[in-house]
């Protein structure tokens, strides 16, 4: 299909310092809107919708917009832009937050632009869930809800979260995250409680062991691709959830009613594209590698996974 | 094929005290020789070289020999079996040894019978590797020995493993004794060294994120089977090596000398077959299931782990 639905993502923008084995980096620009948006826009249009402070630098705005990212719905208001800065251990197993400033992102509050009110597809990225639904009823019903969230909002705002979960068609977590939600330690048991909820779809993310989907017609596993060096997993999360929408946006059409066989084999195949595209992200430091990336680095990518399970 | 060729395994027969979520299980048959045995019956005939002590039931040997498993090579001397007790936590997901007694295994010197020597397929359980050695000594050049070890000969005995690598055709370990064998921690380098020093396929096991295998072609992925219960973990990795191993022995006959891209795939299709095995080990209490387990069951956990990573 040639397709290409426009993307509207919302989370944060950001500025990251890093402390990566391979040397200090600081203000390199960050934040999940960011990461989820570079690597969609390889696929579609995308239209972020986020905040920055007056320091954010405007050539990055016109970076992302070479890569055809709406940035009109930025909103840049007074104050410093969210601020994040973590320490990755020597082997990139584990990582500590050293310093969250939430600046101009603790007031906000996503404007949907008229615009934009129309976007088919929806990527809402961790924030809180009242702000989500807040962004789900100043659009005009989009055929595809891919929602994110996090343990915080999992035990703090449990019920606002399921008010969220019932609009959403996708829902992309961890796996510690799937079983503090449903209170199951069992994956797959977890997992049919979290899709009773609303979600026809639920993704389980496992870092380097690759992700499971489960659906109505079953479960699907993608693995994680081995790389021979990882320089910085910043962003690989976001990075999985732009890639997979990005995919379905160049085969999901306006309008769009699936039947669950094709569902299930497009969301299926925007896995291996999420799982590609976040392999690609953690080849170089914050977003210098997903922000270059062309669709030839994902394919070849997608074609190397698809390796790691087909039978010579 | 129709080749069914006989297989040699030595390793531990013991009896284990399991505290499992479900109940408390006394006395109930373990060792890793019991587990591969039992998995690798399903497939072959199986020749066990081990140590029980005089408290070892009968019966337990009779039960194994309706399986086509030769307990000749089982020696049993004055003393005690080896004994483990261990607790699980609620979720299975970590468990805790209470108690160790190696008893007669303690003097465990595997002894190869003369109609044995020529058993073309060994599978060398975790022992120390000058054992592990000596049974190869004892043998007349196995067409392929799989084996198994563990951070305590990496760490303690690593001149005399690494003597036994450059004889072993396949290596199963898991993710963390790869590390540590190689000081490598990514996972792929630290595959290329430790497929220097002799093993031509290494596979790495990650518990429920399945395993992977690399060799000279390139690297594969099976995904764990994501049950909806499990029952009780212990002897999945054994069970693995046994049904891995016993898949191999239904197609390699005497003498067997392989290409690398014919090996590849046979490697591949009985890690598949591996995994199946010790997805149905924990479907039961220590060795209630694997001792019952058929050929159509395998097959039939095959399918369902193969639909893990088909696209409908």
């Amino acid at each position: 299909m040639t397709t290409r639905s426009p993307i509207l993502i919302v989370g944060s923008v950001a500025f990251d310092d890093l402390e990566l084995p391979s040397g200090t980096f600081k203000d390199t620009v960050g934040g999940s809107a960011t990461y989820a948006a570079f690597a969609a826009s390889t696929f579609s249009e995308v239209r972020v919708v986020a905040v920055v402070g007056d320091d954010f630098p405007q050539d990055v705005l016109a970076v992302m917009e070479t890569r055809g990212i709406v940035t009109k719905g930025i909103e840049r208001v007074s104050g410093k832009t969210f601020r994040w800065a973590g320490r990755y251990d020597a082997d990139l197993a584990s990582r500590t937050t050293l310093d969250t400033q939430l600046n101009v992102f603790a007031d906000f509050k996503p404007k949907i632009r008229e615009e934009q009110r129309g976007t088919p597809l929806v990527l809402l990225g961790n924030i809180h869930p009242t702000l989500q639904s807040d962004v789900l009823d100043a659009m005009s019903g989009p055929d595809l809800v891919v929602a994110d969230t996090m343990n915080f909002w999992i035990t703090g705002e449990s019920e606002k979260l399921g008010k969220l979960l019932a609009r959403a068609h996708v829902l992309i977590i961890n796996d510690e995250e799937a079983r503090q939600l449903s209170g199951i330690h069992n994956i797959r048991r977890a997992a049919a409680d979290i899709c009773k909820r609303g979600p026809h779809t639920l993704i389980v993310k496992r870092g380097e062991h690759g992700a499971l989907l489960f659906d109505e017609t079953g479960i699907f596993a993608v693995p994680g691709y081995p790389l021979e060096e990882v320089v910085d997993p910043t962003g690989a999360g976001d990075s999985f959830a732009g890639g997979f929408i990005g995919y379905l946006a160049t085969h999901l059409g306006r309008g769009a009613k699936l039947q669950p066989a094709e569902r299930a084999r497009l969301m299926r195949t925007a896995m291996l594209y999420g799982t590609a595209t976040a392999s690609r992200c953690v080849e170089g430091v914050g977003t210098s590698r997903i922000q270059t990336l062309v669709s030839g680095d994902v394919d070849a990518r997608v074609a190397q996974i698809r390796s790691l399970f087909e039978l010579p």
